[in-house]
């Protein structure tokens, strides 16, 4: 039984992501009818939500189907690793977990984004990769530490309706301050996508919040393969001159990734990048993006996520128009 | 963008009152068909909820609408307070999750009803304001510390069907004892729509459990101005006195808001505010009515609530028919 | 009014059930249509669930109704014994909560698995006992302590799909280890059932974990009015001989069932209670069943648990149909 997941913004190539550009913009513009009659979604969440929750609820049952929601609450442990002997707090395997709901619905959305332990272990997204294997119905990624692919569809969309043409335009993917450690999910994912679309990227954050190496580089070779460029500098105002697009975001350290405290403690001199007023003005009148949720006036100031340029609530609008658009894909 | 919200009684005139329980009783006769059809209705419980939670999915479903449902447990902290500095728990505005909510649902229902510090700082219902402020849709006030007014328009709606005419009928609101401090939300919705309905209403509770002075002066202005009238007592035989109706409710001590210890010596004390046999008996053959939840043989006696007279599960019932009219006149 | 319920196996007849799987097929075979349209189907959970939450959901979704879930999360306390005076941490009474239900849905499902006391205590299924006495719906149990009726009817039906005639054939209910304590439901509904189709039945577990007594005088009885038989013993080996069906699955010591250290020390020289291919290879190629969730390597092995002889996963999908047909036999 073959079947298509859509776990990655990595091996999206530039015609798909395209298609499922162009598919959502017609579905935004006009409701396609009761496509999704008869089936079922359903959405695991082991981490809190409420975007990436009310927006494929809505995607389905605007298109007649239905979502079952199921959070970490409702559930069990489960074990992602294959031959455990399950004697320790786990009650299931993902793999029955899997098969069993395979059983159930038409397609598994899986959010596991939690730390469970070094960036070595939380780059492989065991628990997203389990349900994948085992699942026979396409499992959809909503966010795992290190990819949220749909964040990205939904930002391409949201660029795509401001700039027309994304070739060439600056964007500037710039890390902003935070009280906890965050998730490099929306980072990684738009910084893949911005690249596949040729835009000019420059990848701005403090000495220490590198991103991940492998991403890093299928993303140089992607934007150059699309006559863009990638850019990594340390320095936000750098960052910010002639920025055409300035998307905020903060991710967390991958080498303090088990040490939240050393994290925070590293953070408690990086105050100044945080997105203003002042820094804006440096741009070439920047578009302002962020995927929420937001830490406002911390991140990013009140005035400029309030702002005409602001795009924040577009791209959130956004994310319902592209997962239409993909369960039309991945259920067809 | 105009838009209605549903936050109070207190700004209800007669007219719309009577127009929505005429509407309510309508579609309690026979079900209008798909009205809600293609229509979302996004539900926010930050405190357990077990009738408003179901009277509202079945209401809305029944119309051939869709409830999302969102509990606590299933979202981060939000902040209500306008231009904070977000470097604490809460991990997103509640303008930012008002205004991305009103991108994929039709109306939303926000219950907040905790104790968060004084009843001076409660009183203003914060969180449901904020979301009211800054949500495109319409917003209803599924409960806060201070109005309940779902609650209010099923009861009135009980009452019409059991007294035909209200003027000038003796309503008895009855503090009535219980192990928890609870909140002034259906006291006080029930306060003003009884007044406004032109009722003779004694509010009786023991000193100490005044309800909040704002209220209690609207109230009495809407009976005045409805040819009926507003009296306290804190002398519950009293209060039963030919009484039509005794509406038996526990609610918290809005001095030692913050003290629930006080609150509980204080009660200790007043173990005989409870609604039994005995007292019934005092009245004109009273109507029973409770909001539910109650404790039972601590609030009011099983022979009461069970009673031929009590019309506990018809005012219960009766949330789902009022707020069919809600949503119907809410998102006309 | 009248109303039927489904709480337990023990009261089926074999003509009652026959009917039930006969449906179950044939809406497996081919979806009914539209049957359960306008009615609503209330789910209280008080403890996780993953297949039970789903497979009804699914089930009357697929049917075109609409399912309410209630976690516990979403709920307070609720007191099921009648005439208490409620002045602990209940804030709600059954009677109470199923009376205002029934107001709202119309059929309950309730999972009321919990642990509170004594074996005793627990086999009387207070919880789910209270909500059918006082709900004028009909009230399914999805699972407690003492039976877990749904299972074994889904767990009829697959016997039936795989073995065409049940009776004379021999299942063999193995008792296997697992790290933490377990109800006995699946148990007594699974030997109810192949005890009313004629099944010989071997139930084998260690000493000290034998079932409930009043369960297996009921099913010896029914065995042997059914042209079965049904024998117990403490060997696991002699149980395995000969088998044509081996139904893995663990459960409590109701002796120590308010002491769950005590069972987890008896339980440790138990490792070998455990099924794998050596044990699998002494029966008569036996098909392999477990309810789940399953203790992978612990209660079964990945071999045999993966092998072709298992019908895990179809016990499991079959949940949904045979689901499917109770709601339209107790809602017709």
């Amino acid at each position: 039984m073959s079947k298509r997941d859509f776990l990655s913004t990595a091996d999206l190539t530039r015609h798909e992501l395209d298609d499922l550009l162009d598919l959502a913009a017609r579905v935004k513009g006009k409701r396609p009818g009761q496509v999704m009659a008869g089936k079922t979604l359903g959405l695991l969440f082991f981490q809190p939500s409420l975007r990436t929750r009310v927006s494929f609820e809505v995607a389905m049952v605007q298109l007649g189907g239905h979502v079952i929601n199921l959070s970490a609450d409702d559930l069990y442990e489960l074990e992602p690793q294959d031959q455990a002997v399950m004697n320790g707090p786990a009650e299931e395997h993902v793999k029955d977990a899997a098969r069993t709901l395979s059983r159930y619905v038409d397609a598994l959305g899986i959010r596991a984004a939690s730390r469970t332990g070094t960036w070595e272990r939380d780059r492989q997204e065991l628990l997203l990769r389990s349900y994948a294997k085992y699942s026979s119905v396409p499992v959809i990624n909503l966010e795992t530490c290190f990819a949220h692919p749909c964040q990205a569809l939904a930002d391409m969309l949201t660029l795509r309706e401001n700039l027309v043409s994304l070739k060439g335009r600056k964007l500037t993917l710039l890390w902003c301050n935070h009280p906890e450690p965050k998730s490099l999910g929306p980072t990684h994912s738009v910084l893949h996508l911005a690249a596949l679309m040729g835009m000019n990227v420059t990848l701005a954050h403090p000495l220490g919040f590198e991103v991940d190496q492998q991403v890093l580089d299928e993303s140089r070779r992607m934007a150059g393969d699309a006559g863009g460029s990638l850019q990594v500098v340390n320095d936000m105002r750098a960052a910010a001159d002639g920025a055409e697009v300035v998307y905020a975001r903060s991710w967390g350290c991958t080498k303090y990734w088990d040490d939240a405290e050393r994290e925070a403690m590293v953070k408690r001199s990086l105050q100044d990048w945080k997105v203003d007023e002042a820094l804006m003005a440096t741009t070439k009148d920047a578009l302002l993006m962020h995927p929420l949720p937001v830490r406002r006036n911390v991140a990013a100031s009140d005035a400029v996520l309030d702002g005409k340029r602001s795009l924040i609530y577009e791209q959130a609008a956004n994310r319902a128009h592209v997962q239409k658009a993909l369960l039309m894909q991945l259920l067809k």
